[in-house]
């Protein structure tokens, strides 16, 4: 144990974990099966292998095997950046005037700028292993496209990106590093697939959505000999692999000595908070401790807060399995709010069971109460965030708030995802003042609902 | 001593220097005084005070004290980011099939995205010692201005920067940044100042010049009750700050028992390269190593191989005191190359001093040459660099190249100053095929030397 705590603390090599926490182990009630659309069956691995390699798909299954090691050449990658520090956030302490201990993990110190490399790496990896020709998948605001592009450069593995063409055209230098690691990055829609030339003819002037960018990765995978298709959030596999941060967090904690009442992650898809809170779940599912645990949304994407728990598809195109899980409806089109990374219709299957059960609970915060938490902590801490991060940071300081009224001295841990370099966008909105904080209505949520699937017997 | 070596070392709080070092105490020879250019006399403390605060006045001409105590407000903030990492490049050298050991020291981990900030740091803090009211600074590429307005917001001084105008318009997220940290960002030129009115009256449709942008600041610093000026590059109180990379990296390689054969910084004003090389230059001046030291310049901007050791003013706007250094005249223009913060006209007075004494080599090198050095390091390293840092990454790499041809494992240390996040027009450039090798005539040099300075009695 370390007596004076750093205000960084670096794991040594030897000191990083060499295995991921798979939490659906410990969860007494499993997350329930993903449905195949055809047949309305649980899925097995096999009806994944169309599109997901094979280790993968049965990573994606597998609620059994508590920890999985992480191969060598993957922990090799890892050390071209990870450790990821943990953070004690004194300056930040200091301003605030709290008794609280603020830690956070911090995981923009690698090219993608974000958390996403970690499970990029390993999805990379088993193609390479498995002898893929080619990989593909789509992106957003763009950091997923950029951490596999990275992986897939340094495997030496083939890879198309299908960039949402609003993206494509208003972050020309998102494309360019993704280019630079040698992936074909594609404006979606395209005319390279058979989804992308349907949508086109039918609106030439669209500027792209995620779900039409997924149906694009996914057939061209599924028509490409040799190509699968990889996702950077929601599945299960994906929550696997982000428990390096979780797993990094919890020996950082052990080594200071310190362990959290609070655990703190921003949530879209729920990927990161997946991987920061595995172990201190693993500690509550197995009665060991109990810290409260806060998933944070944007107020106007509150799959938690205001969704329902059914199955439904995890793309808007509808050609994924169907998972149970807190959903706004695939058909849910959020507003165009700036923190892209967090407009996902529904939770991490894993993260919606937990949640339904009472493990952990989940705050809905608006846009420029965000903003104002990024820019007060950029001060202190000098780092820009990620405005999907500085969700996290607004609840890590309203508890720290809430422990300057109450006078405890609480120990809060949240995740800090990334930077936010390419989101300026949105930091001159906020600045000069005509940023706005949407709140979907009754009405608008109830659209997406009333387009949920049926499953006869399951769901009517 | 560390037996395994780690991909990444990080220093611990306890053995993070806390002193600066200050290398023209070792240096038999001093540089040459700087000259006040109205008197052709030698700058006295007094004479700066108008522009520096006098804490920087003093550093700037101390050529005697070997080390000084770093202030506990700065290492407080130093640790908001440092230490950074000490990088064994195992995955270049086995792309390289290298017997050569290659480290580099990262300073790219933190949201200004280069060494920058060290010095940042320093000159708020004693701005804000001396209870100015504000600052004043000129920035090119952005970075500096970045790391200035982190350290002015942390410090709570306001902070006015100038910005070339072609800058300000072609990158304006670096622009949002500074505001971010609550910096005034103006167009230079613009009508806030004497100089900046003279130039627009002349000029309206100019896109600004570093020099214009200098003399706007410093113009601003002096005419403005409580403000001063500061600069990020070139001075020998940044070589000082800039220490702190050098610092690190010599105590990094001492734990893990390593000597650098070979030491390689990128080389524009000198300011990361003077402080990289700090500890290692003290050793070879007190004969107690002799490690081979190595500037890398731009083939287009070659002030070090192609210009001459004689007196020059620091700015295009000759405002400025003289310096002594290794000059392409101060009306030298260099070709609008990509890698922004390595086209200065001169070159640190220590490192052309030190230079010009046979201490260290200069290598020139073109920038397809560079772009190619970058695109292989990402692949491997998984870190995108900015093109200043990759002009050190192509010589580590041809040194690193030598040594598979002589079979020597020699151990080369390298600086890898900043991240190229900002910089995607250049890699643009670079895939599209679109990128030049402009490399200066003898006539062209000859027409900045032409303007050099006249000084009765020293240099006619």
């Amino acid at each position: 144990m370390i007596k004076k705590i750093p205000h960084r603390l670096y794991l040594t090599e030897d000191q990083m974990p060499t295995q991921w926490y798979n939490l659906r182990a410990d969860m007494k009630e499993k997350p329930e099966a993903m449905l195949n659309p055809a047949t309305g069956k649980p899925v097995q691995p096999e009806d994944l292998y169309p599109v997901f390699c094979e280790k993968l798909a049965h990573q994606e299954l597998d609620d059994t095997t508590r920890y999985i090691d992480i191969p060598d050449e993957i922990l090799e990658m890892y050390k071209n950046y990870r450790p990821s520090p943990l953070c004690r956030a004194y300056n930040l302490e200091r301003a605030l005037e709290t008794p609280a201990k603020i830690y956070y993990k911090f995981e923009g110190n690698n090219t993608s700028g974000s958390h996403k490399l970690n499970s990029a790496i390993a999805q990379a990896y088993y193609a390479k292993e498995q002898g893929l020709k080619g990989l593909t998948t789509e992106t957003g605001a763009g950091q997923w496209g950029t951490a596999l592009s990275e992986a897939c450069c340094y495997f030496g593995i083939p890879l198309t990106v299908y960039m949402v063409k609003a993206s494509y055209e208003q972050k020309p230098f998102r494309k360019s590093i993704m280019e630079t690691f040698g992936a074909a990055v594609i404006a979606s829609p395209s005319s390279t697939t058979e989804a992308g030339r349907k949508i086109l003819a039918e609106n030439p002037d669209t500027t792209g959505s995620l779900g039409c960018a997924i149906s694009e990765a996914v057939e061209k995978a599924v028509t490409t000999e040799g190509y699968k298709y990889v996702l950077g959030s929601v599945l299960n596999q994906v929550l696997l692999h982000q428990s390096i941060i979780g797993m990094e967090s919890a020996k950082a904690m052990e080594i200071l000595g310190e362990y959290p009442d609070i655990v703190i992650g921003c949530a879209g898809g729920g990927s990161n908070l997946g991987g920061l809170i595995a172990p201190f779940m693993r500690d509550k599912l197995t009665g060991k401790a109990s810290p409260r645990i806060i998933a944070v949304e944007p107020a106007s994407c509150p799959s938690l807060t205001r969704g329902k728990f059914v199955y439904d598809f995890c793309d808007t195109g509808k050609i994924t399995p169907m998972a149970k899980m807190y959903t706004l409806g695939c058909t849910f089109t959020p507003s165009p709010i700036h923190a892209g990374g967090l407009r996902y219709h529904g939770m991490a299957p894993i993260i919606s069971k937990l949640y339904h059960d009472g493990y952990m609970e989940a705050v809905a915060v608006e846009q420029t109460k965000v903003f104002e938490a990024a820019t007060f902590f950029a001060k202190y801490e000098s780092i820009l965030p990620a405005p999907e991060s500085a969700h996290a940071i607004r609840t890590a300081i309203d508890e720290a708030i809430k422990c300057k009224e109450t006078g405890e001295e609480k120990t809060i841990l949240f995740g800090l995802t990334g930077t936010g370099f390419f989101d300026m966008t949105a930091y001159n909105a906020f600045h000069e003042g005509t940023m706005n904080d949407y709140i979907p209505t009754d009405e608008d949520l109830q659209k997406g609902f009333d387009n949920l699937p049926k499953i006869p017997g399951i769901q009517e």
